[in-house]
């Protein structure tokens, strides 16, 4: 992560203000409120705004005058049953603002999820830093053979360091000859030469790689936060990705704890049995030992099933 | 406006309670919080939370690591920028929630928003109130001969007072009959029958009439926000849900100053012009004397046009 | 369901005609299309136009320049893994618009589905008809005493003939003097009394009872469909709107069969098991017999869950 | 535009299959359908489906059992008024299915529209062809001094040779090194090396520069079309993407012809003026010879205003 003095500057004297308010508050949330979370070799999460917290999902559900809330263990349960039985509007209630960097092909995966709010730092507008993802060499992943777009092992020796140099390379050549074409101050960038005009920004930018770093404020509520997290911290989730998954799961920890356990009690570590699977499930519990040639299930289906079931395919 | 001891109780006690926050906080809003502000003879607005100011818009403009805020009057120059030239990603970066005790009738037109997030009072869960809009004599509209979603005039005499009687009547022997058919104890209704079982709540409800209060929580951000406001508060708008917008529109005033300024000057109090009614402003800014007949625009264009450029049709 | 023979020749005339296109066209779709498909007493459900079918998923997930289908079990076993890996966006690319009559209190939950399409006969524009929705005797049910929003058993005898008086007589008398407010000519009405000015529309529908009808055009995207119907054809659902899906479950088999038979094995049949439930289920595939109390489960969660599994609670 | 002998095979045998059906069927949009219609200089566009056409406007508007249409302009007369007063939800009932070959750097403008359905080519999955978007030497634009998000002027000479060169340089290696990372058998790239693994696609992918051609399916209803095109076809648009909205409006005017011009006169080709701007206008019209300076006006929306006038600023 790369914050220069100044932008320290500016996230101390943003945290050291406090106000006051009657709106639901968290302790906890607040603790690591403006601050950027690492992510990736550059990247960061900073949570920068929220409007609620449990309560409010209760309160919703109970359409009150006040709080709404009651003791805890009823609160409690209410948000679990809630969760289990797929309500969804409670979870709108809350909402999270992020400000987030991110290198652009992950932004690219991340802005499909439609329902959320998005202000991202123009490259028509404005002159884009250069930074670049590089994996770690322990994510720096073959390619799998049986799953096209999975990973399997890690790239070794010099097939690796190759890799690392090419992206390296060319990451960087290319952020020069933008620089050079748009041929304006830029830190780290040759002095500007008066007797050219400079291209316009919003075309050098189409010859940065993708693997260039973006920044954007994304704003959701908790119950999208909740399908971006089922899908993004799920281990089919690219790499990449998760890690920026990961690190919203802890924070939304800290905001909404009650919901969070429920979230991965019925959604992260939930699974969901097809109609045929639940129809080997009854066999097998009724003592029958099924095989998958007469389970009814493809063999793909059927090592999903014994994946989930903890038992050998 | 309705309100019980309790429910008063329970606003007291929620607006007595502050907390420290290092969110963007806005006083002026903060001081009318939880508080309902009536509407229509039972109906309420409540401003429950927020997020953002017109900061936060200038903030996401900007996709800055601190406040983003210059000086006020760049800062409000950037807020017209933006709502002039139709930006509306900055806008959705504020979000806010009210509780809405409104008719039934009425919030089946302000649904029809569909960005936004709702959870009403339940009325397969629980039992409806005995309340019910009845105009105040001045809103008792005839209707207008010339335009089929219009009034025009208001009904006197006797068949104003028939229809206040009619409208006063029927509500009270629905919401009547319907706590008869639930049978269960209810406040104003008659005590419970031990021989009977009681219809599903589900069921009688749907005895009531339209203009029975229902209630909800409504939250959606500030682009959409001001969506619903530049239709609802506006001279087309029926009565009734217009009384509820106008209240919302001075919220709004508390809120976000500044946007709320541009939204007046650039949405509101504005004009769109069609590309047939510029040709004739062209004309006419030449100094030619133009009429309908020779303009291009039918006779409702033509008189649309003129009351928007405040001339005699 | 009450069909004028004037709107019985239209839909003939409909019907009868027919075009060529290059779209992709269902044969068994077109069947049924414009035809009203009877729901409740006087409602129904028109399929009005359609846009694409199976093989439009498998074409979206594959991006390809032509129909991109291959033989028909690999197109199952395509749309089989992306119904059971929760795919959305190839279940977006086909498209159904319906036509709708249907009690208002039922409008009002099937509104909540936000992410569709909707026009709906405007009561502040036009007069609407004396028909309103009452239960047959066998969906006259009670409430339940033990699920606040569920029923139990119907209601018999002489509290039941008496609800259903109720119902009616509230029911007609309400639109007999929303009728004499307007004022107008209408069917079914007293003859217009010229001294009179007549309430306006948007003020008179107000007097209508939950159970009028309305209708409205619906459209909406195959991945929304299904979310519509996993919940409202589902046996949690009000009796009233589960009828209404029942009916669109049935024409979306002859729209999309294999799409419609993945919905029933991973939907609509299958079940979300949470974390706690599973680590039930695997302690009895390895034999233990877990009972309630050592099942780290609630008694509700633990009901359910042996209810999937086929097995006394 | 680059369509193989294979592709071109398809198109044709696709093109060349009809149906019979009963839907509103469009005979000039037909004409059309699949055809790739070319944009840049390996773009297309091809229009792949579609629902409704002007009819299914004005039958939603009316809430119609048959085709609902009266006298063509009748029809028309409709359409204008929904379109001049901001009607939106008869628009909504016409659904149109794109296929789209575009560079990355457009794509990404292009996606921030979220009411619309995507299915992209999957460079997680799959390999990208090695095709990049290199502008025409008239396109090749100077930065604009006073607009920093504008072009001015066009490069010339050695600057505009020695940009051409670097990001068709540029471009290449980096699709090269791709290819040579991912050590698999692709047309254009090396033979497989047997004694490297090749990384994962998924991580390949970050190495390739923003113009880059992609290519997805979109699909979208005809009011979030026209909000798309009255954006993305304006001359405050980059070019790259009005390229793109150019030739849909095109095909637009094919589908939808009254819709197009009230589109035209209501929208693209209208203009909205603020309150203070038509406080200006009406002391014109009134004979007044109003300045800047004494027009409550920024020198901007000065310029901006007499722009739509017409007028010298």
């Amino acid at each position: 992560m790369t914050i220069t003095a100044d932008q320290r500057a500016e996230l101390d004297q943003i945290r050291s203000a406090t106000f006051t308010t009657r709106r639901a508050t968290v302790p906890a949330l607040e603790e690591i409120l403006f601050e950027p979370l690492p992510v990736l070799d550059h990247g960061f999460v900073r949570v920068i705004d929220y409007m609620g917290d449990d309560s409010a999902v209760v309160q919703a559900a109970r359409v009150s005058y006040g709080r709404g809330t009651k003791k805890v263990s009823e609160d409690e349960g209410l948000i679990r049953y809630l969760m289990r039985h797929w309500h969804s509007t409670p979870f709108e209630m809350c909402e999270i603002k992020y400000h987030v960097k991110l290198p652009i092909f992950v932004a690219r995966q991340w802005i499909r999820h439609r329902t959320a709010n998005v202000n991202e730092y123009s490259a028509r507008y404005s002159i884009l830093d250069r930074e670049f993802y590089l994996p770690a060499p322990e994510h720096l992943a073959a390619q799998s053979s049986s799953n096209r777009q999975g990973r399997a092992g890690v790239l070794e020796g010099e097939e690796a360091s190759r890799v690392m140099d090419l992206l390296r390379e060319d990451a960087e050549r290319c952020w020069r000859d933008y620089a050079w074409m748009l041929n304006e101050e830029i830190d780290g960038a040759e002095p500007v030469d008066p007797s050219r005009q400079g291209l316009a920004r919003e075309l050098a930018r189409m010859n940065l790689t993708l693997n260039t770093y973006t920044q954007w404020y994304w704003k959701t509520d908790l119950l999208n936060l909740m399908n971006f997290l089922r899908l993004r911290a799920d281990s089919h989730a690219q790499y990449e990705i998760r890690a920026y998954a990961d690190v919203m799961v802890d924070a939304m920890e800290r905001w909404v704890p009650l919901t969070s356990r429920a979230f991965r009690d019925y959604r992260m570590n939930a699974a969901t049995i097809s109609a045929p699977g639940l129809a080997v499930l009854r066999r097998m519990l009724a003592g029958e030992a099924v095989a998958q040639p007469d389970s009814g299930l493809s063999p793909r289906e059927w090592r999903e099933l014994m994946a989930v079931l903890g038992r050998p395919a």
